[in-house]
């Protein structure tokens, strides 16, 4: 029995790193549609966004024949619960992902931002793929240094965010509604994009050491 | 055993209501503070948010705990798994809420809004408030006919948050960028505000009548 536990949670892990995986390419296409305003990579992704969904929705339904089948406990049973709380931060991923395709998709041919926000734009798109990346990665390694990288990318990303909001409301904004309205959006899903990440590379940290964050859900 | 179990069960029933009557008083509250300006009680909404998250991990913490214990399987484990994902989502709709209050203290003295669009966000947080309400009714009484005036609601919300862009992006639309800024942000936390609601019902709806909605995760 036991043995069979640990092979199913060894499929739970494969499967996060895969769906991991499609984020980090989800994340990947859809700035790179959004910094070079293209269009036909901006539908990709949206098209390619239920992939993560069908991952996420097979993931949970493993888990939860895991904890019907083996009845887990203790430390076991933390990490079956907490596959379930990581799919559905990388399906929430995904889908901030999808809404910077969109914004892309919605502008055409138009880019989405002004120049004056583009290279933050594509500082923040950097660090989010770099996030995702690590974060795939992380799940398959379980080495906690990379959840600190990634803490400290996403500091990076909300100093971003509210740079964006600085220069959105200073004196020296001269963009349109609409400028300001994506600037906005686009800046929020990057940072939760990252707050997710941050969220599942907690968890992962406290599997692997035992050191419970009381905050562990707080902000996702 | 099985008698434990159902009075565990019904503990979990109890404080998820009591969670989401937290959320219903915040977002009560939160409408108010934006609509009238009303910084103290902003003040409030965000000081009484950490109510709301300690009562998600303290329930997180029994769910597992019953998990762990009684091995509950079928339906009944899916009611323990279904459990931990609306404290997830009620945590969520705390968060907007508390969002929506720090937007008005942050904008003290001045409305959030301007006059154009005060009708609609006036709108758009009385539906809130009417959604958490409802929510919390149909999580104490399990009567599935709230969950879909909670859907038909939420469909106004939306609604509503598509003509807040109407109106920004329109020729008539003389707001400055913190304006609209303002409006983008508010108008995004009410809409998920009533997402997580809409989830949270999906959730409750299946387990009453067992009729399984594949997108029950999807947007959330």
């Amino acid at each position: 029995m036991r043995e069979v536990f640990q092979q199913e949670l060894q499929e739970v892990r494969e499967r996060l790193v895969e769906i991991a995986e499609l984020v980090a390419t989800s994340i990947e296409k859809a700035t790179r549609a959004f910094n070079e305003s293209d269009v036909s990579l901006a539908e990709e992704v949206i098209a390619e966004d239920h992939r993560i969904d069908q991952g996420t929705v097979a993931l949970d339904e493993l888990a939860i024949t895991i904890l019907a089948k083996q009845q887990p406990v203790a430390r076991d049973l933390r990490i079956v619960v907490s596959a379930l709380r990581i799919s559905a931060s990388l399906e929430r991923m995904g889908d901030m992902s999808t809404h910077i395709a969109q914004l892309a998709r919605y502008r055409f041919p138009d880019k989405v931002v002004p120049k004056k926000l583009r290279g933050t734009f594509a500082d923040m798109g950097a660090l989010d793929v770099e996030i995702a990346q690590k974060l795939a990665e992380l799940l398959r390694t379980e080495d906690v240094k990379l959840a600190e990288e990634i803490r400290n990318e996403d500091d990076k990303v909300d100093d971003l965010h509210l740079s964006v909001f600085d220069t959105v409301l200073g004196e020296k904004w001269k963009g349109e509604a609409a400028d300001t309205v994506d600037a906005t959006l686009a800046s929020r899903y990057h940072e939760r994009f990252a707050d997710h990440a941050v969220s599942i590379a907690k968890k992962v940290q406290y599997l692997v050491t035992g050191d419970w964050d009381p905050d562990i859900n707080a902000g996702v």
